[in-house]
């Protein structure tokens, strides 16, 4: 474990087992007396990473029949663009959900598109609930919604309903809890807080809607190309990926998405409990939406701010500062976080109370 | 330097010194206890790095005031995208050169947007020279060549005039050469050639040109939303950004453009002279738009191909199997390949012919 407790919002902590191997690989990878940095993509070595790391997505989140997973570029703002490419018709519309900063640019891109019905929003409250008994209608080409708010931390315990193609942005909460991949026409996350590094990008999509849009699709906005040359339409980002599959290959070995789902529960319990019960804190999101991936908090006396902050700077943690959307602190909990690192927190919590 | 020489076509050999430090700042980067990989985009130590990296391309390549240098995402192919988004009006037209698999796949992208003039085209003889002497409709939004084509292994050893906006995909050879930015509005390039590993996208724009199709980009898409956030509009591809402020580092150290660009010329004239004394090989490309970066050819007389083979993997080289749309052999000597590595290939060639 590493010394610094690290809450980075994203990227984010990965497992120190993973980033030996992921460091080793830099100066040789594979046996081969060369960097996975400077051989071909098309090596039999690198496929062999890749299709390790599809293979062990489906696996972590038993992705059915029919849905490919694809590691592409460009993040979820490029999964904005890709999901209205792919689905919105020329003269449709579609359904959004409007949650917070990502939900609310996703909403941004498709209006420039179409016509976008946004049919919740919890702008009303800065974002800090989830709303819910909202009608989708029924003729929507798509309804899209942001399962985590890492910004607000917010998050759907349970997703909305609709029988037609529904989009998820997982950016955030994606394999730290089980999901029903069936219930979704297209997944998508950027990398860089579960998966890995930055710099790839995540799909999970069903065959069914290639092309769905009728639209002449750039080829880099195609799932339908980059699907059917298994994500190696151009060069991928090849180490993102390295990387993403050493941690995949950790969270198995370690027992898989019900061993991460219970460990967030825990880390959540932990620092939620303190939260409510110390005197000197309070949550900023409701507290039956509160996300099990980021916490956000504030001090209720706000003199007490320069103390709290070197408390905590010197316990060696490092990434709590709030985001400015929405001030005091935020400790974003992903996967590789120990339970210690929540402990270590708590204490100086407790400590200032004390 | 590695043991084995590496020829590959990109991604491609990378100093070993970068190596190096891009392997120890995944376990401990800028003494933070932390790697490079789990640390905010938005940390002091991060955007120090993506500072660098700007001013080290803006040092290389002497860019004059008004141009933005970007590191984005998604390759040449997203490249081709953002040039049309950015620079084909709705009713105009551009004017393209054909020179091979990479323009042929950019004009095939433009051509979805608009009327596309294709100006000059090698396809006639499997792209195997550079057209010249052909006109460039002054009428025309802007003139897209590629200034390297790495497949067929041919190069522009003059740039195309044209009074208009002038757009060039430098993938496969920037950082290799002496080039003008000024006579640009744009030039982009994957890193995974001279500038670093697969994952960035290098962009030099001139601030100028920033909406000037007219239409509505789509954030993603827009280089002035990537300038005005200093390539942070989203999260960045820290690693890849990370190892090529590293290779520019090490290139500057080295000597910078002048140094690397009589290292080309002297690999380039090792090679293609073995290629054109020894009877058992010929080059494929025309003589006076041989590329410097990507020497095609092949065997005079296909029953040496096993021995060729079993003679040069021996030698420990790696790498130099053709593309499949030319066939033979392809050696890639990009900024990284040491003489050496050269000298070792032009020996094997002459032992076969001993």
């Amino acid at each position: 474990m590493s010394k610094v407790h690290n809450y980075s919002a994203g990227p984010c902590i990965l497992p120190q087992e993973v980033l030996q191997q992921a460091a080793a690989a830099v100066t040789n990878f594979d046996n081969l007396d060369l960097s996975i940095l400077e051989i071909s993509h098309r090596s039999t070595s690198f496929v062999k990473v890749a299709d390790s790391a599809i293979a062990m997505v489906k696996e972590m989140l038993s992705v059915p029949e029919g849905y490919s997973v694809l590691f592409l570029q460009g993040g979820a703002s490029t999964g904005f663009l890709m999901t209205i490419y792919n689905l919105l018709t020329e003269n449709g519309k579609a359904a959004y959900s409007d949650t917070g900063t990502w939900s609310s640019k996703a909403i941004k891109e498709a209006q420039r598109f179409g016509n976008i019905d946004i049919v919740s929003s919890s702008k009303d409250k800065n974002y800090n609930y989830i709303p819910k008994g909202f009608d989708i209608p029924s003729d929507a080409d798509f309804y899209h919604f942001t399962s985590n708010n890492t910004i607000f931390g917010t998050q759907y315990k349970e997703f909305p309903e609709f029988d037609g193609v529904k989009v998820c942005d997982m950016s955030s909460d994606i394999f730290s809890r089980q999901i029903n991949v069936a219930d979704f026409d297209l997944i998508y996350a950027g990398a860089q807080k579960n998966l890995g590094p930055a710099g790839a990008t995540l799909y999970i999509v069903k065959d069914e809607i290639f092309g769905r849009s009728g639209r002449n699709i750039p080829a880099m906005m195609d799932f339908k190309v980059h699907a059917s040359k298994e994500s190696m339409f151009n060069t991928p980002p090849v180490y993102s990926i390295y990387v993403a599959m050493l941690n995949l290959e950790h969270m198995l070995k370690n027992g898989g998405l019900s061993t991460y789902e219970n460990l967030a529960q825990q880390r959540a319990k932990m620092l939620y409990s303190e939260i409510d019960s110390n005197p000197l804190f309070k949550g900023t999101a409701a507290i039956e939406d509160r996300s099990n991936m980021n916490a956000c908090f504030a001090l209720t006396d706000d003199s007490l701010k320069e103390q709290f902050d070197k408390m905590w700077n010197e316990a060696n943690i490092s990434g709590i500062k709030g985001h400015r959307s929405v001030g005091g602190y935020r400790a974003s909990m992903y996967n590789a976080l120990p339970l210690e690192s929540v402990e270590v927190l708590v204490n100086v919590m407790k400590k200032l109370n004390s």
